[in-house]
C-alpha cells in the first residue's frame, strides 16, 4: 500500500450481537473506501471470530434500558427474554438488508482486513483455535499497538 | 477553520444516561477550547438525539456491579430499581452543577459540534426523522471515516 | 522523552472487572515498549483506583450473554452469580499468570503511566481523595485533551 493509504485499527472487545456490528461495520466500510483495517478481537470479542458462536451472537435483554422496545428487568429476565431481544434484531439488520455477523467477517476478510486474535485471551479463557475461523493472526496487545501507532483512527468497540 | 484547528471524532453508540454523559462532555469541552467536533450517533447512541428519550435516559440498575451504590441483581431486578438508579444520578448531577443530556446537547449546536444521525441505524430500528432533535446531519458510516480521517483524537465512547 | 516518542491516551470510563483489564493492559504494555502514556479515570473507571474497591472489582453475571460460561438471566439474577462469574475470571487470571488489578496499576506507576483521576467525577458522586491510590494527578476532561491531542493511539475503553 502507499504511504498516503488511510489506516483504522480496531479493538473488539465484546461479543454481543448489538456489540460485534459496530467495529465490523466500520472496518468494511473503511476497507471498501481502500482503507488499511485490523481488528483486534479480544475478551468476549473473540465470540465474534468463533465460528461455533459467531451466527448466534446475542442482545441482552437485562441491564439496558436503551433497548428499543425496553422492558422491566423483571420481565427481562424471564426464560427466552434474551432470545426475543436477539430475534427482534436479527429480524431488523434482514429486513434492512444488513449482512449477518459470519457474512461481514467474510466481506472483511475479501478485503484483506487483518483479523487478529488476542493470544493472550485464548489462554486465559482456554479457548481453542480450532473453533475459530480460518484466516485469523494471533497475537498480543504488543503487536496491535505497533499497528496501531501509524493509524488514523484507532478505536476501541 | 484553520489548518492548526484540533479536531475530534466521536461515535457515541450507547443510550443510557450513564453512557450519554462521556461523549457529551469531551464534545462540549473540545469546542469549549475552539476545536472542531463531531458526533456519530449511532445504534442504541440515537436515544441521545431523540428528543422524546434524551430528557428522560435511564442508568440500568442490573448487570453493573460498579454502580456506586451497587445493589444485589436479585433487588436490582425489581421493578422501580432502574428508575431508582437514574434518579440518583440525575440528583448528584444537579447537585455538582451538571447539565442535563438535552442541555448539554444545546450547548454543543451552539458551539457548531456537528451532530450526525446514522442513516443505517434509522432504517433499521424504523426511526422517524421527526422523532430526533432539529440540526443533525443525516450519513453512514463512510461520511464519519472522511471525518475522522483528519482528527487528532478519535473515540468509541 | 524525545519527540519521536510514541504516546497513547487512554479514557478509562467503566468499573468491572473485566473492563478493567483491557486499559491496564494496553497501557503497561505500552510503557513497556518506552511510550508516554495516560490513563483518565473517569465515571465507574474511578473505581480502577480506588484502593478500598479495585482489589475486588466484580464482573457482572446478569445482561452480558457473551460471558464464557454464559447463565440464563433467571439463574444469573441468584444471589451470588455475581461472585461466581468473578471467581471464575480471577482464577483464570490467576492461572495464565496474568496480574491482578492492583498489580498492574503498580506497574504502570513503575514505567510513569500518568494516572489522572476526573475531578467532576469526584464532585458528582462524592468520591473522597483518600479513597484512591497515592500518585494520582486530578483534572477535569480539558487536561485530557490537551494530552491527547498528539497522542497517537486514543481510545475510551
Amino acid at each position: 500500500m502507499s504511504e498516503d493509504t488511510k489506516k483504522v485499527a480496531i479493538i473488539a472487545g465484546n461479543g454481543t450481537l448489538d456489540k460485534a456490528y459496530p467495529p465490523l461495520i466500520i472496518a468494511s466500510t473503511a476497507a471498501a473506501m481502500g482503507w488499511e483495517v485490523a481488528i483486534f478481537f479480544t475478551f468476549y470479542g473473540l465470540d465474534i471470530v468463533n465460528k461455533k458462536k459467531n451466527g448466534k451472537l446475542q442482545v441482552p435483554s437485562v441491564g439496558n434500558p436503551a433497548m428499543p422496545v425496553p422492558v422491566p428487568n423483571i420481565i427481562g429476565m424471564l426464560p427466552g427474554m434474551t432470545g426475543m431481544a436477539t430475534g427482534m434484531m436479527n429480524s431488523w439488520m434482514k429486513k434492512a438488508n444488513v449482512l449477518s455477523v459470519p457474512e461481514l467477517l467474510e466481506i472483511c476478510q475479501e478485503a484483506d482486513v487483518r483479523l487478529i486474535a488476542c493470544q493472550m485471551t485464548l489462554d486465559v479463557m482456554g479457548i481453542k483455535k480450532e473453533n475459530l475461523i480460518d484466516g485469523l493472526e494471533y497475537a498480543g496487545a504488543a503487536a496491535f499497538l505497533e499497528f496501531a501507532q501509524d493509524a488514523d483512527i484507532t478505536l476501541y468497540m
